[in-house]
């Protein structure tokens, strides 16, 4: 389908702006009138430039208040209107956005209404140009899509049809299904939109919080649906206004805006594929329209392996601080200075080869983990499919012999491995490492395997993740949720794969003093602040951790004087916790144990988690007494 | 009145909260819970810390969720509050706030909530201590205030009565009138807060956007003027979550907090006072009630002089610049270095004296405005007015026989001086400066008096300028507005005094690549970024200034063509605009017309305007054409 933006959505002049869309490699733009308005290029000139830069310009928005006004004011809209046509002709747009009038002084009277449409459509028709009316949810009058289909339907003009909004649509709660009644020809245009989920003004919900498909909680694919199943063929259009991404660099948003459409492609197809063995009519659809085909999604099967970068002094800390923790060094590189540490199925490399990708992200973070790699059926698939997003790939420099993982760069500039099944059955850690036993590591402090990876993001970048996450992962989204640092609010959002074996935590905070600020700039525009590993005895690590020396995070006595208030619990269980430090949490799936170490040059910090039953969060709520402790530490 | 604040407003850890809580001079402290539960101070040593603070501990809070719940939940509720109660008799407090049951699953029962809240009163006695309850404006049952005092009516327990919070009754629009009838010895406790207008769930707004009072749109004056009636003499404790407040240092916010205190004990003692002759009942309170009384606010009569700090470099092109702008060189200073330029009314300073404090200024900020000079009424009562708010007054050094003019340190740390009539009157210039000439300056140029200056602030510094600008200068907000640059939303707030002779826009914006944002990176934490200059004649301004090689920032040609499709407006009147760069706007109380010059150094530029008939606005529609040409200027 032909892609189209509208250029709201972005940062930058109108001149910056068609440059990074049709880098993005999106087809078409809806220009929005201020942007021209302050623009010094005529319209002639911004329809050469787009001509230029390949792109269609496929809307001009917005026209407000035309319908429902007394004769007087009609005869100014449509000189107004007239005025609009010739810049319109000019700059080679053929369709002009009409919004429902929002002055509660209008006249409420569906017949004048398309009375005033049809006279405004044959004016249009008269420069061959097509009107596209559409219902805004907070319009005075018309505020559902089939209330415009009813005047659009009334007003019987060739020239006049509907624009629809997924935003308009869904943030009403109205159901999309009644666009299947409404003939394809009369549907001119679709603007998409996904939001999150809020309780506030429509209006100033649509103008602030709008984000691209697949960042919001919106049934866009169900949208979809209902839209191509009545035949629409136009242009998909994201129009999109939101905070952030007015004030965010361009270049990224208008990637993760193309990212969003392709991603939303796929599984309107996945959708009508399911459809075909009951419904007659998604088989021809997935026929005629083309919709994007990227390679299946990963199916990750947990952390390979965690990469630090270092130098000498830092690697030679950290080795220390690992071994503390009860891993063991269990081999070296053949042919590059980095350090194989391993406990149960955990693997950490430490890598401080001179002239390496690590040594380049040691240069500009400091110490920091500067790859993940992913456990997954297939390696290759799973970068291809990134690629066809547009996330770039990353080849590093490999020795001859050495295993071939197939890599991505992610959002913060870390590298992703793609760990094959087959890689890891061939042994790919011997094949590059010496190792110094045969035999697998001891669990000396218990701990088995990664239980998750917490992020820091500058806030700007919290939609970018998530999308990345989705898309390139695989992981979906939990609830965001909102955790007091004593310098700030963080905004934390887990995502987690089917089977729980990969989870994330992306944390990003407007202020840079909380912890995760804090760690977000030392890194230099985010990265992974913590690894949470698991333990089969919380008890026992805690213990094993204290006496080889681990610097622990303190957690204030207050904290267990109020445990029993929250939870019934186990005189002699809440006595091991105070006296190890250990967190509690707990809820209808199960409970949570938890500890955390000091952090490692204000970078990065590790924490000890065990579950029991079938608890699946992350001790939100202890992660302010966590950050309070951590502030403390850095004040002190 | 006791002068009370939760810890839970500002940032920090508990030790950090109450050191600069007492700094600021508060009388006492509401301790929230989480910041007890996240210190490692005992609730003994919290105890002791207030006491060598000076700070009493007046309120423990909150307690959730204990009202209208089974049996078996009752027993446990008040398990859960003999635990509070135990840390409360610890820590040395007094009172437990206990809010009404949210949970959609209570028994909305009065008589049980009612025996409940009996039993638990009962508990408290037995250590002396007592429940304040209240009504969350969001309380599954009871969400209003007169529904809590029911509740505390039937219990009937002198161990109970109510907490009053000024959010929870005036965010719901309820009459706060009915305050009065409630028996003085029953309202045990007032919470206040302030909010902006927002149209949204309650809970978010009072989770996120509260604020100190002044710095909203609630009435806390008539609020207050009820709760006083009522014959309540317990502390006024602010109560105030806000996003951007837990994030700013917590010294700068506890400061505004009590400034905001004192600004409303002010206006409370004002309207009592402005009763007394029609209400019998005002005397006797005014009597008793002590109530902060400073100085009365400065009568402005508009902007006396503006001074500009410089280096030999700067100054020089800035002297040209003015002097192209059509300003005279009229003076230069006695024993400084300091060049004294004029034009109608307007009078400007441009200083590069070594060792003073615009040199101190231009050190840290390169060239800007570092001191604002407002006639006034009387200069030294304006100071001890805002001494008395705790602004910090400042003495510069003069020479033997020069004026000395009354100074206060604004929040960008910039100087205002407050020039009394009397010194006008004496010819405090002449004192200063050698005169080139007798005869006041002439207008070559057109411009007659300063029209409005706008200040750009970093992001967390909005409220901390709105309430110094109203306490201390007497100006109004008038309605925030969002200005939307290429690069962000600017939130921009006019703030004027009653007959507008002093007009000051705030902007700010989270985004530091704005122009707002930039400058105010660049003035190093906000400061003066535009002088708007009014004309008795627009068009000759303007050609005096293209002829005189002003550069001006250039209107693109789209912005003239869209003109008349949003005014009527005459062909030659746009023709004039579109030659000379002017803009217009206009609304029911007259027409603006107003054109900018070029930035000087990337931190300030000019404006300037004229209005026609009443018109009262800064012609916000056309910021953003500003903008977008200021953005393409940086760009190219």
């Amino acid at each position: 389908m032909r892609r189209s933006i509208a250029t709201v959505c972005i940062s930058g002049t109108l001149e910056e702006k068609l440059e990074s869309i049709a880098r993005a490699r999106f087809d078409a733009v809806e220009i929005f009138e201020n942007d021209l308005i302050y623009s010094r290029l005529s319209p002639r000139e911004i329809r050469q430039r787009c001509a230029d830069l390949g792109l269609g310009i496929d809307l001009y928005q917005p026209f407000r208040d035309m319908d429902g006004v007394d004769e007087a004011r009609f005869k100014r809209n449509l000189d107004r209107a007239e005025r609009k046509f010739d810049l319109m002709v000019e700059l080679g747009a053929p369709m002009l956005l009409v919004c429902s009038n929002v002055q509660p002084g209008m006249i409420c009277d569906d017949a004048l209404l398309a009375a005033q449409m049809h006279a405004m459509a044959e004016k249009a028709a008269e420069r061959g140009l097509r009107i596209a009316y559409e219902a805004l949810a907070w319009g005075h009058h018309v505020n559902r899509y089939e209330h415009a289909w009813e005047i659009v339907r009334k007003a019987d003009h060739p020239h006049l049809g509907l624009c629809l909004d997924s935003f308009h649509i869904l943030s009403r709660g109205d159901d999309p299904a009644g666009i299947e009644q409404i003939p394809a020809e009369k549907l001119f245009f679709l603007q998409l939109a996904d939001a999150p989920r809020m309780v506030m003004d429509v209006l100033q919900w649509s103008r602030h919080y709008r984000c691209f498909p697949g960042q919001g909680t919106f049934d866009l694919v169900g949208f979809m649906e209902h839209v191509l199943k009545a035949g629409y063929a136009g242009p998909l259009s994201l129009e999109v206004f939101n905070d952030i991404f007015r004030a965010a660099p361009n270049r990224r948003t208008t990637l993760d805006a193309f990212e969003s459409l392709l991603f939303l492609e796929e599984q309107i197809r996945r959708r009508l594929e399911s459809r075909i063995p009951t419904d007659p009519a998604a088989r021809p659809l997935t026929e005629r329209i083309e919709l994007f085909n990227p390679p299946a999604p990963p199916e990750v099967r947990g952390v390979s392996f965690i990469e630090f970068a270092v130098d000498d002094a830092s690697g030679k800390a950290l080795g220390k601080a690992l071994q503390a923790l009860g891993f063991d060094h269990t081999g070296t590189h053949r042919t590059k200075s980095v350090q194989l540490f391993q406990q149960g199925d955990v693997r950490l490399m430490v890598n401080n080869e001179p002239g390496s990708f690590a040594s380049d992200y040691f240069q500009r973070r400091g110490p920091s983990i500067c790859a993940l790699g992913l456990a997954t059926d297939d390696g290759q698939r799973a970068v291809n499919r990134g690629v066809a997003f547009h996330v770039p790939s990353y080849a590093g420099r490999i020795g001859p012999n050495e295993a071939l993982i197939p890599a991505l760069r992610a959002v913060d500039d870390s590298i992703i491995y793609f760990v094959s099944q087959a890689l890891e059955d061939k042994g790919f850690l011997a094949t590059d490492f010496v190792m110094k036993d045969a035999k697998p590591a001891a669990s000396r402090a218990g701990i088995e395997r990664v239980d998750h990876i917490a992020q820091g993001y500058p806030f700007e970048q919290f939609d970018t993740g998530v999308l990345f996450n989705r898309v390139v992962l695989g992981l979906k989204p939990q609830e965001s949720m909102e955790l007091a640092d004593p310098n700030g609010l963080v905004r934390s959002c887990a995502m987690v794969n089917a089977d729980q074996s990969l989870r994330i935590a992306l944390n990003v905070s407007h202020s840079r003093s909380t912890v995760s600020g804090r760690s977000t700039e030392a890194l230099q525009g985010g990265g992974v602040h913590h690894i949470a590993l698991s333990s089969s005895d919380i008890f026992a690590s805690a213990e094993y951790l204290a006496k080889s020396g681990v610097g622990l995070l303190d957690v204030p006595d207050n904290y267990y004087d109020d445990l029993p208030a929250r939870f019934d619990i186990d005189e002699a269980l809440l006595k091991r916790m105070r006296r190890l430090g250990v967190l509690y949490d707990r809820n209808d799936e199960g409970a949570f144990f938890h500890f955390y170490t000091q952090m490692f040059v204000d970078r990065f910090f590790f924490e000890i988690v065990q579950r029991s039953d079938a608890y699946a969060g992350f001790g939100a709520s202890n992660a302010p007494v966590r950050m309070s402790a951590q502030a403390v530490r850095a004040a002190g």
